[in-house]
């Protein structure tokens, strides 16, 4: 049993019933108002093998109506979810907003294990945990409610469960080897699950410890805790959130006014490179994918800079099977509601592979702030969350390469009234574009806001003068040889 | 080599390059009608290893901005694939209109590996071909542009060309034990392919052979046909499709008027058997996960029959961590976009999981034929189509239960005006249900027409008698113990 924890009393069984009684209705009428708030609420259940998470997950949800919830039981990661970052398979699970997600298992459940394993050595285990926490603050940054129980039951009674469940044929399968190697090992499973609640405790999603023994009480403890979370999620939705002090590696980049754009390349010289280049990407390629590791590339830049002609330069190199472009138009009602890094996330490459994205997670820092469609606190707080996020892709071994593709206001017009008159073209010119221009020194300065707040040494940015678009194809290409390279030295 | 097969001439260089430079352009100015036209194109690479499918996807995407189409390679099922049914993962790949999906590998692949390996019988192998040539026509059916490529190769060629890979370290990788046994059993390998491309050779999804000996020959004749094909489908995209005959066996029953909904049943019995009926339920939910048996409850009635109690009642019996509720409600734009079956797929359960869907794909029949979301031509053919669906989910090993639950209209209009009236209801009212409430004759006759066309013995209908829910619950749980055992006996 977890020593050092402050455990609640059990009530009496008239109490305890009683208690239940109005626990459940209040979480039965809880649940309209999380509809009407949009409210989020992830539910995370972990503990003992035998404890029964599963059969409080099954109580809990006779309290809520089907249109409201869902449970999803977390098993060992498959052979394609190794091959994506170790949250990956956690993050696409949130909830959306007005409903809940009940996990059975999760991220506690894999680094105790791997940690329990001997797989995860020191740095990996304290790195797993950074990864953890900011995970967990993110959601609840931006209006998660996160519930976090933990099932205990002492040696000896899960003893007694796991014997039970293993004199029924019909539950026999129930028990895997990993109950039985805990309960064997079951003071060093101890050990290692309290280092990691401790570690993983905070004052935004902290630990609750469920005293599992008996059924119903474990029942009570776990509707009393949801009904005071969800009440203080519900009073505390608008509160802003405290911004954290930057603590990534910031590198100094240049404002957009001091870039010049009077970089020119010939007809010859760009044929040239763009077959050598081209060819020196395709073979780098074949070596990314044979040695697995991913490359992330994030396009951003102004209306007409040459995005799309740019990534095109870049994936005629490359193997169709080995890369996927993203193109990032505003989000869908259900990506809408979701933390905005979701469908990013969702989109991540595997090992071995590229992923373009043409505009990217850091339209929360230009067109959302700029059209409002978050708020202040929420894109002022978007700059360390998107640092955060390219800290996990780093950490986990890909390439990140960031491209601004710039271009001056003059040029912007000319392409936008070339567009105008050439009938293939005009598809890509919309009134919306027309009216960003008219922002574009509000654009200039949250861009140079961004340039400078997200330049970090491990995920850098590099422009790209594009008043000559065959120079930037070619710088971009030179670009990413080289990150790769680099990258492919090291390992 | 493939043999009897029309191969068309190779035109000489010169002509080639001019063909291939028109192609390039036709097919390019192509994307944008098909966007506008939201005609969905779903282009199959199939063929011999190391023929050059993917090298020519490369060249055929060069032409399309990359917003309009997706690459996705087909590897061998995951383990986790392996639980659904064979045509799961290539059913949830479909591209959304206006889009391209180029595939390489497919189920042509799949299921010649399997039939190569021995582990497909003659038997297995029929069900398969009628599978994958019900999967097409229906998404031609459907408004889909599917076409399909096999790339052919003669033995000498490819040997050549896998030592040539397998001799620089870089490229390697790429040749797989698969294709060297494919090159040393050629001739039986051409064999079980010619079968199968005979086998699957449709009107409305016919098969291209590629003599892809040269590269750029191949190359162009997949663009032409590209080329042709949209051409085609965007001058036929507002022809109406022939209705299929029904192939499958049909049982008699009643008209919705025809059925007495006096039944009833008392407090205690109630009480008693749903006790009963719940520990028995219980019970088989742990064998059917043991025995890895996948079942599929589909929940269609009026408005407030009481769809929602009766729901509960069963899964208050099951394993929150083997069951899952889908509340279908209008389908959101991203899945608007796809075949209407393609949400459904998307949520079927696995082996051993059981999936209950709260309103169904029979919407295609009642809401979207009554409110004109579908054409009549339409919702005519999703009879046979659901048929067919049905039939898939049966030859995978599924318990299909679709219940009907009836009431008369007296009662709809009691239990409207309590929801009105009692606050904690209130959210359960919709001005759409009154609307849908004076259509109530039309509903019916669609509703009658439904049930004799989708009757099946595969995948019968059952009616809940649900003026007593109480009634409606008991006989929802006896029906589903029943269909359970009944299949659990024969497995």
């Amino acid at each position: 049993m977890l020593k050092d924890w402050n455990k609640p009393q059990e009530p009496a069984e008239k109490e305890l019933e009683e208690r239940l009684l109005a626990a459940r209705e209040k979480l039965s009428a809880k649940q309209m108002k999380i509809k009407e708030k949009r409210l989020p609420v992830l539910v995370l259940f972990e503990g003992f093998g035998a404890a029964g998470k599963g059969s409080t997950i099954g109580k809990v949800i006779r309290n809520i109506d089907p249109r409201f919830f869902k449970v999803t039981t977390m098993n060992a990661p498959s052979a394609e979810e190794k091959r994506k970052p170790f949250l990956y398979r956690y993050f696409v699970e949130i909830p959306e907003g007005g409903k809940f997600k009940f996990l059975d298992g999760g991220w506690m459940e894999e680094v105790t294990r791997e940690r329990l394993e001997g797989t995860l050595d020191e740095n990996g285990y304290k790195r797993r945990i950074e990864s953890v926490k900011r995970f967990e603050r993110q959601l609840t940054d931006n209006g998660y409610l996160v519930l976090k129980f933990f099932f205990s039951i002492s040696k000896k009674e899960q003893e007694k469960r796991l014997k039970r469940l293993e004199e029924d044929k019909n539950t026999r399968f129930r028990v895997n080897e990993g109950d039985l190697w805990q309960n064997k090992h079951y003071e060093k499973c101890v050990d290692v699950y309290e280092q990691y609640l401790c570690d993983t405790n905070q004052s935004t999603a902290p630990w609750y410890l469920i005293d599992a023994k008996h059924k119903k009480w474990a029942e009570l403890q776990v509707l009393e805790i949801l009904v005071s979370g969800i009440d203080t999620a519900l009073k505390n939705s608008n509160l802003a959130v405290p911004l954290l002090q930057n603590a990534f590696p910031l590198e100094p980049i240049p404002s957009l006014c001091d870039i010049s754009l009077d970089k020119k390349i010939s007809q010859e010289e760009y044929k040239e490179k763009l077959d050598l280049y081209q060819s020196r990407l395709r073979e780098l390629h074949n070596e990314l994918y044979r040695r697995k590791v991913p490359v992330v590339i994030a396009y951003e830049g102004w209306d007409a800079a040459g995005k799309g002609g740019n990534i095109k330069r870049i994936t005629e190199a490359l193997d169709p099977r080995g890369y996927e472009v993203h193109p990032i138009a505003s989000p869908e009602p259900h990506e809408k509601a979701r933390h905005y890094l979701w469908r990013f996330w969702n989109r991540l490459p595997k090992t071995g592979h590229i992923a373009i994205f043409d505009r990217t997670w850091y339209g929360r820092v230009m067109v959302e702030r700029l059209e409002g469609f978050c708020s202040e606190n929420d894109w002022q707080r978007a700059y360390n969350e998107i640092n955060e996020f390219e800290k996990e892709l780093s950490d986990w071994g890909a390439v990140i390469i960031k491209f601004w593709v710039q271009i001056d206001k003059d040029t912007q017009l000319l392409r936008f009234n070339e567009r105008e008159h050439v009938p293939e073209k005009r598809w890509k010119i919309t009134d919306e574009d027309w009216r960003n221009r008219e922002k574009w020194d509000l654009y200039e300065d949250a861009v140079n806001e961004m340039l400078k707040k997200t330049n970090t040494s491990y995920a850098p940015w590099h422009i790209l003068e594009s008043n000559d678009k065959k120079y930037a194809r070619i710088k971009a290409l030179e670009i990413v040889i080289h990150e790769v390279e680099k990258v492919l030295k090291k390992k």
